[in-house]
C-alpha cells in the first residue's frame, strides 16, 4: 500500500467548501486517490474526506497542516489529516470468549489490519497463550463488585503507558466507566450481540429467543456513558428459525459478531467514521 | 398443481408418535409429498405436518378425519386437515398506501398466491379502482376516533358475511380492536414497517433515522391484543445509510414490507405456521 | 422534490479536476446537493456525478452548459447536465411475464419512480388491460421467426415516434438486433433471470436446478449486441435448496429479478450510471 | 451435547418408509431428538435422517445396526449409523493462506466443532508455527510439475497413515488426483472462491474484476474428478461495486470462503449431506 495523508473535515455546510479545499490540495500537486462528501440537511454540517497520495505533494505534511489551518479557520472547520504510515495503536479488552480476539489477532498477523495492537488486556488468563503466541503483550486484571475503581484505574494506566489511539471491546463484557468513554470519545469500538435498539442490555440472545424473533444480528458502536445507545458504526443479521436453541443463537452470533466488529474496525482504521450527534457518517 | 390434504397436528412429545401418524397414512396408501417435524425441548411439544397426494388415499377425507380422531384422542393432540382444492378466504384491511396492496392482487391474479380474496376494506377511497379493476369487493369504512366502535363493528360484520378464514392488513395504520383479536386467533396477520421488537409503535422510520441503525427491516406477525407482541412470522432487513434520510427510508422500507408479507401469507396458506405460545414453528 | 441539475463527467484522470470544476459550480453560486467521484486506477478515468439545486444557480441551464464546456474542453471531457424537471421517456418492451412489468408500473404511479412511461409494446396481447388500467398506450407488435425483421422496424419505428430516452426489457425475451443496440447505446436495460455470467442464455432455472446451486439471481444491465455481455448495473441473490424444484425457483426468482430491475432503472433515471467499457460505475 | 445416533438412509420412494423406520425406532424405545425428510420427485428418491438420543435405546447401536438390515434390504436402501460419540477424523490439505485454516483450527479448539483434526498437510512451510501451537501434526509435501506423482502418493499415504474420514482443502490451490477423488467421494471439501458456476478454474477474482459483477461469493462443493464441478454444499455473496479493486476482492471474498466453509464441514460432519448425482440434499 502506498503511503497516503487522509483529510477528514467538518464543518457547517455552505457554497464552495468543495472547491476551495479541492483547489488547495490540487495547488499542491495532491493527487486524490478517493474523495467523499456528505451534505446532512437535517443538522446544515458537511462532511469531506480526502485521501491524498503522499509522494504527490510538493510539501511536507507539517507545511500542508499549517497552510491548511487558515481554511480550517475560515470555514469553521473541525479536522485532521492522518498518515496512513502512521499506523493506529490499539488496545484490546477482552474476557473469556476468544472468537472476536482471534478473528482480530488473526487479521493483523495476515497483513489485512493496517494498525499497531499494543496490548490485550482481560479479567481473565484463558486466552494468555493464544496472545502470547502472537507476540502481543498480555495484562489480566481481575475485576469484581469490589475492585471496580481500582481495576479500572489499573487498566486507564495502562492504557496511557501503550499510548493507546482507540479501545476495541472484543466481548469485554464489562461496563466502562463514565470518566473513561469521556477520556476517549469516538475511540472505544463495542462489538454488542444484538441488532441495536433491540435487546438492549444483558442476556441478548435469551430474549431473542424468547422473543421468538426470525433474525439475530450484532451492532458495532462507539462506546458512550450510556450503556448500548453510543453511535453505530456497523450491523448486521443472520437468519434463524424455531429449531435454533438459545445455544445455536450463541453460536450463529458469534459469527456475526466477529464479522461485523472487523468491519467496523476497518473503518475506523481508515479514518471513514465521523460521529454525528448519536450517529455515525461512513465515507466510504 | 395436484390436489392434497394437510394434516397439521401439535401434542406432547412422546416416543412413537412419527412411527403412530405415519403408519396410519401409510396404511390407508397415503402418499406423503412433503413432512416436517419439530419436537421443542424448551416446552415438550412435537409438531409436524404431513402433505398427502389426495388421489393416493384409500378413504375419503371425511373417513380419513373420523379415523384420525382415534389417534389424535390417545396422543392429546391438536390438529386439522385441510383441503388445497379448498383455497382459503383472505380479506384485506387497507389504508392509503398501495404497495402491499398492489403486490398481493399481482401475486394472487398470476396464480401465485392460491386463496380467494373475498373483498378489500379501507378507511379511504383511493385505492377502489385498483381493486375494481381486478375483479374484487371494496368497502370504504371511515374510521375516526369518535366512530371506532361501530366501524369496526361494521368491520366484524363484513368478515362474517364474507366468511373470511383470515384476514390480512396490508399497511392497515388502524388498531384492531381485542375481540376482534380474540375472534381470529393466529387468523389476522400485520406487516409492521420495522424490525421488531425495534420501534414498536408509530414512526418507526423516524425512529431509525434518530438512531442512526445501518439496517431496516419489516416484520410479519400475527396480531394479539398486545399491539406489536404478537408472534412473528417472518422479518427481513434492508440496508441503509447515512446518505439516506427518512423519505429514503420509506421507500426501501416498502419494498422489505411488501416481500415480508407475501412471503408471511405464503407460509400461512400452505399451513406451515403454528404458533406456540408468543411464537411461531414454521414447517417448511 | 427540489429541481436540481445533474452534472456528470467521465475524463481522463488528472490533479485539480474537481478543484476545477467545484470552484466553475461556486462561482455561479451553485449549491451542491450531492457528489460523487471515481478515479479508476485501471483505466486512468475519472468519473464525477454533481447534483446541483437549481434555484442556487445564478445562470440559466443553457448558460451554464455554454461556460462549462471551456472547462469539458480543456479536460477532454465526455460530459452532460440533466434537469430533474424534465422526466426521461421510457418505453418498456415486454411479453407474457406480467410481474417486473406491473411493478415498474406500480412504482411509477405510485410517484417512486420519477419517469414518462410513454407505451408498453409486447408480442403478446395478454397484459393489455393491466396498462390500459394505467392510462399508458399500449402496442401489440407479433413476432416470429418469419417476420422479426419488419417487426423489429415496427418497433423502432415506435420508439422514434415516442422519442424514447431509454427502454427497458422487462422479460421481453427476444433478442434485440445489433442495429437497435448500436441506436440506443447504454440505454437499453434489461433483466435477467440468473446470476450472469452463471447460466448464460435461455432457461437459466433448468440450468440451476440441474446445477445444484444454493442461490439463484437476477442481473440488470444495458444490452449490448453480445447476448447477456452486457455492463452489470445491478444483481441480487436468494437461497434456495433441495426442496426448491424448478417452479419453486422461477417463483422465488421473480421476486429477485423484479427487486433488481426496479433498482437498475432507479439508478439510471438519476443519471448515475456511467458505462466504462464492459462495465459501470454507480455514482451513488 | 448429549450422545445421540444419527440414522441416514437413501433409498426408491414408496408408501411406507417413514411408517416402517419410525415404528422400529419406536419399538426400541427411541427418542429422535431431530428428523428431516425428503422425497425427489425428479429422480424418485426417498432421503432420510433421524437422530436418535443414544440412552434411550434398549439395544446397543451393534443390535441396532444388526436388526435394521432387514428393513434396508426390503427397501433397498443405502443407509448408515453413526455415532456422535466417535467424532469423524479430519486432515487438512493447505496451502499458503491462512484464513480458512485459521478459521477451521479456532473453531474447533472452542469446541465449535465436533471432529478430530488428525493433521494439516501443506506444500508451503509458513503455516507450521499456527499449526503447531494447535497441537496439530504439520507434514510439508512440496509439490511441483516434476514431483505430482510421488508427492500425491505421499499425500495419500499420510490419509491412510491418520485414516482420515474425510479432506478439507482449505485454500490448497493443487489438483486433487482422479484416483483419490475415486478413493474418497463424497469425504473431500473444497472451498472455490467463486460463485460456482461463474468464473471457473484459476483466479476468479481477476475474472470478477473483469466482467464488473456486483456480487462476488465462495461455493463449498464435495471434489470429483471433474474440477470445480462436484455437488454444490453451500454458496454465499458479498456485495461489491466500481470502487472495489482486485485486491479488495481478494480481502472480502476471503471472508466469505471462510464462513461458507466452515458452514460446509459443520454440516458434513452432522451427517447432513447426501449427495444425489450430482447435486446435494442438505437435511438439516
Amino acid at each position: 500500500m502506498e503511503q497516503s495523508y487522509r483529510l477528514v473535515i467538518a464543518c457547517p455546510d455552505q457554497v464552495g467548501i468543495v472547491a476551495k479545499v479541492s483547489s488547495f490540495i490540487a495547488e499542491l500537486g495532491g493527487w486524490v486517490l478517493e474523495a467523499s462528501y456528505h451534505g446532512d440537511e437535517s443538522c446544515g454540517m458537511f462532511y469531506m474526506r480526502n485521501e491524498i497520495k503522499a509522494s504527490s505533494l510538493s510539501v511536507s505534511l507539517e507545511e500542508f497542516t499549517e497552510q491548511f489551518q487558515a481554511i480550517a479557520d475560515a470555514y469553521d472547520m473541525q479536522w485532521f489529516i492522518s498518515d496512513s504510515a502512521k499506523p493506529k495503536k490499539m488496545v484490546i479488552l477482552a474476557s473469556q470468549s476468544s472468537h472476536c480476539l482471534a478473528d482480530i489477532l488473526h487479521r493483523w498477523r495476515s497483513g489485512d489490519l493496517h494498525c499497531d495492537i499494543a496490548a490485550v488486556i482481560s479479567n481473565h488468563e484463558n486466552l494468555r497463550s493464544m496472545v502470547d503466541w502472537h507476540g502481543v503483550d498480555y495484562h489480566h486484571i481481575k475485576i469484581n463488585a469490589d475492585n471496580k475503581v481500582e481495576a479500572n484505574r489499573q487498566i486507564t494506566d495502562l492504557l496511557q503507558q501503550y499510548d493507546a489511539d482507540f479501545i476495541v471491546l472484543a466481548r469485554y463484557m464489562q461496563i466502562i466507566p463514565a470518566s473513561l468513554c469521556e477520556q476517549y470519545p469516538g475511540k472505544i469500538i463495542n462489538i454488542h450481540h444484538s441488532f441495536l435498539p433491540s435487546f438492549i442490555g444483558a442476556n441478548p440472545y435469551q430474549k431473542a429467543f424468547e422473543r421468538g424473533v426470525k433474525l439475530i444480528g450484532a451492532t458495532c458502536h462507539y462506546v458512550t456513558a450510556q450503556l448500548d445507545e453510543g453511535p453505530i458504526i456497523d450491523q448486521d443479521v443472520i437468519r434463524v428459525n424455531h429449531r435454533h436453541n438459545k445455544d445455536d443463537m450463541v453460536r450463529l452470533g458469534k459469527d456475526v459478531a466477529t464479522q461485523v466488529l472487523s468491519r467496523g474496525i476497518r473503518m475506523h482504521l481508515e479514518d471513514r467514521v465521523i460521529v454525528q450527534g448519536n450517529k455515525t457518517v461512513i465515507l466510504d
